[in-house]
């Protein structure tokens, strides 16, 4: 996907909102900073613990906007049904769509509805772009500073393998769902309270890793975390055993990174833990120099490995 | 997909935008009125006589943006991709998207892209979403009364007829193509000229009969039209009596009609005449009594029928 990027639509569109190269673009409309960002779902299979495809769709969307520091807003929704899914289903979809929109407070406002024939779709597949009101201070990879501290909201994996978990039959003792959630209101908290967050990034596909390897080369910075540091719930870890899957690429849908300055990082982690979404944040490393981009982590033996940037998806259609 | 909008999503997601019923939705954000919009494209084939799926999605969704009265300003682009698919044909589409949006005068600020397994997709579908800065003056099937003059900017059926011709190998004497084209040049230049617009719809899947229909309905109005007034070209015109259709209910992707006050006809003909894509405009009908939501064609020895809306659609995967 990255190279797609980057050989493909980066080049063909050049304009400063793709080269920010962040999860909405924020553009100015006449007195009003607005941000805009869309996501396309094709998640299989389309309800899973904890969620399904039309949450999803909506709370991958918000998520977008508020890690842009933008207030959600409104949504469009363009859906793909394939010729003979059932109306029920459809039905399901739409109204987890209507609640997952009452619970991030942002409003559908215009929609499309395309078919295609059996066999050229697979159900249902849903974009969603969002439209919000930005606040009045850049939140972008641009801004990450050597010496920022990382965050990270809560424990990862969950999404990934509560998805895994329905492809493969697996079962747990204790229950797992997928961690997706509406994120504005730890990212509003932040805001409110005054803390200098130069960049956030909601943990999905490609996991912690992955959004760290973007963020290390759209900043042209080192990052350093303590793996020990990540929280990985018993089942999730048991999961990424069996399966052989590293938790640290595995996707969620409720989790994100903020960078802050070092002076705001305890008021950072007491405003997080103040919220539902965010009640057990972390600092999981800090920036480092300005140059190569690479993203180490520290074991909890002290010994380092690198966290490369995967080449594909280690879990396809995981949203 | 009328009746999928007013059982299944309208309900659900009750607002005052969707109620509106009308092309894009436009909201207020802090001082700016703001239109935004969406449309996904699954058309087949993806490349045909006058343009490709990569214009249709950046045009399709400008027309939205400009139906509302609203000058496009930024598109999304989410792509669902099959696996298999040609590099070398993304490359051609992206390229077209590029031009089309140097045309309309739009900027491409933000993106997604998902593949999907060979067989769950069909090589490529794109969702645009577009947002826009609305003029001052709400332009919206509830604005349509009674003595409205109907004014239509083309002829009909180019781009249906294109995508048919491909479809099943049909060839013409004279060159036929998609009329696929941005429209916010004749609308800028109606605003501009003072023409008071009640409500303007451009003609896609469902042709000119539908968009009639959708207004009639919407407007709660009777709706009578003079069908020798509304011109079709040669090919499409035998084209559509070789494969027993209608061109009333055949696709464009650059006709629209607009709804003007009486007083306000000519001038309306005067500005749409000036711009190359609305060169030749037709006074096609006039909005009747409030009541009855029904279209009504005279046609050309007086005879006068209904244009009944379509239970489903005439030309699948058109646009």
């Amino acid at each position: 996907m990255r190279s797609l990027l980057e050989r493909l639509f980066l080049p063909a569109f050049a304009n400063q909102w793709l080269d920010a190269r962040h999860d909405s673009a924020v553009m100015r409309i006449g007195a009003e900073r607005i941000a805009f960002t869309t996501d396309t779902y094709v998640v299989s299979p389309l309800f899973f613990p904890g969620g399904d495809i039309g949450k999803l769709a909506v709370f991958g969307t918000v998520n977008d906007l508020a890690m842009a520091g933008a207030r959600p807003l409104y949504l469009s929704a363009g859906f793909i049904l394939e010729e003979g899914l059932p109306l029920a289903m459809l039905e399901i979809i739409v109204a987890s769509m209507r609640e997952a929109a009452a619970a991030a407070g942002v409003e559908l406002v215009t929609g499309d509805t395309k078919v295609v024939d059996r066999g050229k779709g697979d159900a249902v597949f849903i974009n969603t772009a969002g439209i919000g009101a930005a606040a009045d201070v850049e939140i972008s990879p641009r801004r990450v500073q050597p010496g920022d501290v990382i965050i990270l909201s809560g424990d990862v994996g969950r999404h990934g393998i509560a998805i895994m978990s329905v492809r493969k039959g697996l079962s747990f003792e204790t229950a797992l769902e997928s961690d997706c959630a509406p994120l504005w209101q730890p990212v509003s908290a932040l805001l409110q309270k005054g803390v200098d967050v130069h960049c956030m990034r909601d943990l999905t596909r490609g996991g912690l890793a992955s959004a760290l390897n973007e963020i290390a080369l759209d900043a042209g910075v080192a990052i350093a975390i303590d793996e020990s540091a990540v929280a990985v719930c018993e089942p999730v870890a048991a999961a990424c055993e069996l399966l052989g899957l590293d938790p640290l690429y595995v996707a969620n849908e409720g989790r994100f990174v903020a960078f802050v300055t070092a002076e705001h990082a305890d008021r950072a982690l007491d405003v997080l833990s103040g919220c539902t979404v965010s009640a057990q944040p972390r600092v999981i490393g800090t920036v480092g120099a300005r140059g190569d981009a690479i993203v180490e982590a520290l074991g909890a033996l002290g010994n380092p490995r690198i966290l490369d940037l995967l080449s594909g998806e280690q879990l396809p259609r995981i949203c």
